[in-house]
């Protein structure tokens, strides 16, 4: 019995609500809200027809702090799923605060013009969180997310120390268009076209963007080139499991995607400084995110899987083991039960698991966390049964 | 002893301006008016420490009829250079006519919304000029323009009847940026994207974009991959010279080129309608021009040349002849005497040339013309002492 509110209406929290909708006996009432509330709307219509709920809906700024802070004291949630735009993260952390409401979101902050993945300025509300005696939940999505989770479960379970992490992240979906991104874009192309970073030895490397590459064999799939890219999970593993020697983070990418990126940076849409255009400030990065495909609309006729899991090296009673986590997520099943790819389908049906082990106390503690500091068995068992099971396989020819 | 305005400060006006001031004795009087002044005022300083002339400037919108008209009315030019937009070209005649003045441009009207180049906009302003008894000079750049003049050339002296035309147009240019396009993004998109399309047996034949293409050997160049696309010259070409059988146009694009342009169209940036963002009509291909490098400023450090030619083959003296007649121009050359390189180089110097043989009466009479029906001598005499001398070779090998 707890009230859930939801707020961004893009793919995710697409998922978010339809997900949370099967779960009407925990969340007996929900609320999805946006800035444009017609979205809501046209979300809770189709919630409401594939499961019989009824979701109510909300337009509201979530930058606008005084306002979010008077829907959620009127609404009163148990906890906040925050699926909107990263730079909005401190400002619903902030409303959340005010109104005394529990928070879990799925991508950290990151300033509007700085493209940088960094918990910095999320770990600076500790005290905050803590004091008012909330609990805050950062990134509890797939990935960051069920890659955090996975990494505790081997952790808690197969290891004495887990000393080298390989994150492999594959999406091998054909979604039919020429080009479009499966999340967010503006979000999409900053990740993808900063430096390269991981963790070796007790510091980060640096290499340029997409400098390593290998290929790699993904379960059900084959193998594809992966890139060695930065990701936002790799800076709160590596600080809760310091017996990390090395710690990556590789994704699949077509040569085509990469055309693309490389001519968006060269023709300066990438861009998130801002011009002055017919005299407002435009982002030419935020003018691309509009005329790109929605991804939240990418689903119908979006074919094959998503694998994501982590291949882990470490020792097991004195000797060296490796082990191997995953899911593979098929596009077209994520469509057919939420209407939203499997991109949006990973991210958000773990963003609702980790809202459950909050209201059932399984997930519970004042202050501000990342997932891998809770126990990993009751939420990946919960996972399973939400739609996204895992596998694993001991030993075995894992070295990257 | 004439008096000339000039309306555009992109990278052809800058040209313009400076050649015009070296024929102050001809143009004894010079404006230089575009929708910002700041830029006029930029390029008549360049001109005024290059040259030693002085020329006026005026803010003024092209598009703001009456505004233009009292300008023309103040300034009464003898006639006007437009090197604005294309899209500005009948707001510029209508002002031209309200105002009693002789008109020039390099480049045909083209509506905001459709991506064509086609003349019958204004051809239908001929009865207008006509009735005022003012002169309209179309398309008198390089190409539209000088190609023309090449083509009535040959015609005049070499050929009983002309049958076959390609006009072969390679930049061989490197300005050393990832991407730019060499005059006006917009209309450069928009041109060199659409459908190819050439004239046959009294007929277009429309092809796939870069459908048709082949290697082309330029003179002090070699050989270049060359790209069948429509250009606006054609459509005059094949109405003033019936006997053509076939006219075609090639110009020469890199891999890269292409795969940007590709690029551009597959992420909707290339779109010429309008979507709503932040409450305001942004059209994708005008914001992407705003973000593009200005054409206007890749002169420096741009090195190679352009050649620009005509290959005609036809009937003298009862036998099939060829012909070749070319202009080369450095992007150096150009960019030491005006500071624009050669592109907006080979458009300009033609203009003034063009406004020359007017107020000099050698082109002259009341009604809309293209250039090829004016006498090509003078002109070419004049273009080659302006410094875009051309050359010429007889026969060989040059079947396309």
């Amino acid at each position: 019995m707890a009230r859930l509110m939801i707020i961004g209406a893009g793919g995710v929290g697409t998922v978010v609500a339809h997900k949370a909708a099967r779960h009407s006996g925990n969340f007996t009432e929900i609320l999805l809200a946006s800035r444009t509330k017609e979205r809501c709307d046209a979300i809770a219509a189709a919630v409401e027809e594939k499961t019989g709920v009824r979701i109510a809906t909300a337009g509201v700024d979530a930058e606008d702090v005084p306002a979010l802070t008077a829907l959620l004291k009127d609404f009163s949630p148990d906890i906040v799923i925050n699926v909107a735009l990263p730079y909005q993260d401190l400002c619903i952390m902030d409303a959340c605060l005010a109104a005394g409401v529990n928070y879990l979101d799925t991508a950290n902050y990151e300033p509007r013009d700085e493209a940088k993945f960094e918990y910095k300025w999320q770990w600076a509300y500790k005290k905050k969180f803590e004091d008012a005696g909330l609990t805050a939940i950062l990134g509890c999505g797939f990935d960051p997310g069920v890659t955090g989770v996975f990494t505790a479960y081997a952790a808690k379970h197969y290891f004495d120390e887990i000393n080298y992490l390989d994150i492999i992240d594959c999406n091998a979906g054909d979604h039919g268009k020429a080009f479009a991104t499966n999340f967010n874009p503006e979000i999409n192309i900053r990740e993808v076209t900063q430096k390269g970073k991981y963790w070796e030895n007790g510091k980060w490397v640096y290499t340029e963007p997409h400098e390593i590459h290998q290929p790699v064999t993904y379960p059900n799939i084959g193998p594809k080139e992966s890139y060695l890219i930065y990701h936002e999970e790799l800076e709160s593993l590596v600080k809760n499991f310091p017996s990390l020697k090395r710690a990556r983070f590789w994704m699949t990418f077509g040569q085509e995607y990469l055309t693309h990126l490389r001519v968006i940076q060269n023709i300066g849409m990438a861009r998130i400084d801002p011009i002055i255009y017919k005299g407002i400030e435009i982002v030419p990065i935020q003018f691309l995110k509009a005329v790109l495909p929605d991804p939240g609309e990418l689903g119908e006729n979006y074919t094959g899987e998503t694998s994501i899991g982590c291949r882990i090296r470490g020792l097991a009673g004195g000797k060296e083991r490796g082990y191997y986590i995953w899911n593979n997520c098929s596009h077209e099943d994520a469509y057919k039960e939420t209407g939203a790819q499997g991109v949006s389908y990973t991210t958000g049906v773990p963003a609702v698991v980790g809202a459950l082990m909050f209201i059932q106390g399984k997930w519970k503690g004042p202050g501000v966390y990342n997932v891998e500091e809770f126990d990993p068995d009751p939420f990946l068992e919960q996972l399973a049964s939400d739609g996204l099971p895992w596998h694993e396989e001991h030993d075995g020819d894992l070295e990257l």
